[in-house]
């Protein structure tokens, strides 16, 4: 079938290429991309109504500045899709202005990164049955067999896809602290051999132990090219946040979440607390800070 | 070759199915079966020398006893391996006891479960090479292709399946708190559904979440028949004193070991604790035990 895509990123490229190979017709906007449709509005008129289209485009502002603009652009019947991880919130407020354009919302979690256009994207679509049966050419091409499903109503496939990254915190945080055990033990451990033989047979085999053992072939055992800093992009902290209104614990996925904080945290002010304490109370000793070396005044 | 196997559990007997399919002429003892030898004299009478006998018995006394008696019968050249959860400083001392008489001691750590008959069981030895060279034809007739290692000296087997068992408990209570957090939303999720599609493209797809769907599958998506009590079986714990050993943080691997410990608390004093404080300095309103019911006294 016809679709708008609207993105072509690192997931937006491989699902168009991925679309195209299964034989449907894809348009395509990216204002980075010469060769993609000049703005919003020439990809609408290139499409038939009831048209759709998907943005695969960071969440947040630019997310948000393009949705709105759609509203305007397209007409009752026609189909917006958000292939990004927005905040489920934001997707159930964004159905609900569509709707009273006559226009559908469709929110989707896509998980797979810049694998899926190989394997596939595992897909979790929330909305109207009406507008996902219609999409479903679509969603089964980019999907694996048996890796997409409706899961819900509007924000229900955004909230599945945020839970699956706060559980992806915590898979690769346990990965993290194991490694770093055995790093540390009296002996000489090759990790890249052991994460290798994991991946047969074991209990722990997973998809990302699979990407672990490869991050130790490209990067070495002991990955010293690597930062040992780790950012996050939302979808961890949201899970915490509807964890905390429901009042489920999640001791492992805040953990999760507060180590890829600590790893940032250069001042590392609460280790500085402690230390103060403990110099207080028991008279232990301090480290003091190294200072910068003398030299002429910068400024 | 010819192997002794100890203990025809679960998982020895599948190890000895998979090591006869694959060619070897296995001897067998476990006290609980009849058609096995009546002794350990008698295995070993049973066995070639160099003999190499397989200890796949709960960790603890039992394999203790069993090492201690087959230090008496075994002779100068005979290989002992641990295939056992045993703590990696205990097969550490039982290699320097055998070594004292001549005889080979391996710890290996066996991972697959019930399943590891059909897919083959990952190893991962420890000890000192001729041995392990020895028994190369029997590990790699257990183990799937590539999922079998010669991690390390002595004791290396067992410290990296350890490391492995606290990895694993990570991984575990990382789903388990992402599918509480579905569980209690606003959504009517169908987890059955959505632990389905996870495994086909998803960054979470692993072995784990396999078996977490079929779970569903037999037990229904609320898990109706199924206690929310966790055992351990020491694994966890052993990670635990390693990393504060070697002051490591490990805070997800503790908060799942101690989630554990929390499913199996029926008394909770810590709650207590924490409502009798809050009662006391804000006189916040603390919910009474209910009495047992009136009736005649049991005594």
């Amino acid at each position: 079938m016809q679709l708008g895509m609207i993105g072509l990123g690192r997931m937006g490229n491989g699902m168009t290429e991925r679309l195209r190979g299964g034989g449907h017709e894809i348009q395509t906007y990216d204002p980075k991309v010469d060769s993609t449709a000049g703005s919003l509005e020439e990809l609408a008129q290139q499409l038939e109504k009831p048209r759709a289209v998907w943005m695969m485009i960071p969440a947040g502002k630019i997310t948000e500045d393009t949705f709105q603009q759609l509203l305007g652009i397209l007409d009752e019947g026609d189909t917006i899709v958000d292939g990004g991880n927005s905040n489920f919130h934001d997707s159930k407020r964004r159905y609900d202005q569509a709707q009273q354009k006559g226009i559908n919302f469709i929110d989707v979690g896509v998980s797979g990164g810049i694998w899926g256009l190989e394997v596939g994207f595992c897909l979790m679509a929330g909305g109207d049955d009406e507008p996902v049966e219609r999409l479903e050419p679509i969603l089964e091409t980019l999907a694996p067999e048996d890796g997409y499903a409706h899961v819900g109503p509007s924000g229900a496939g955004h909230f599945v896809k945020m839970v699956h990254n706060g559980i992806e915190y915590g898979l690769m945080q346990s990965y993290a602290e194991g490694f770093e055990i055995m790093d540390h033990s009296e002996y000489e451990f090759d990790l890249h051999q052991i994460s290798g033989i994991w991946r047969y047979g074991s209990v722990v085999r997973s998809w990302l132990l699979e990407l672990l053992h490869s991050a130790f072939e490209q990067h070495g055992s002991q990955l010293d090219d690597i930062a040992p800093y780790v950012e996050d992009s939302g979808e961890g902290r949201w899970t915490l946040d509807e964890a905390i209104k429901m009042s489920v614990p999640a001791p492992v996925l805040a953990a999760s979440l507060f180590a890829r904080f600590a790893s940032r945290d250069e001042i590392k002010f609460s280790a500085k607390v402690a230390a103060a304490l403990r110099n207080q109370f028991g008279g232990h000793a301090i480290r003091a800070v190294e200072k910068a070396k003398a030299g002429p005044d910068p400024r």
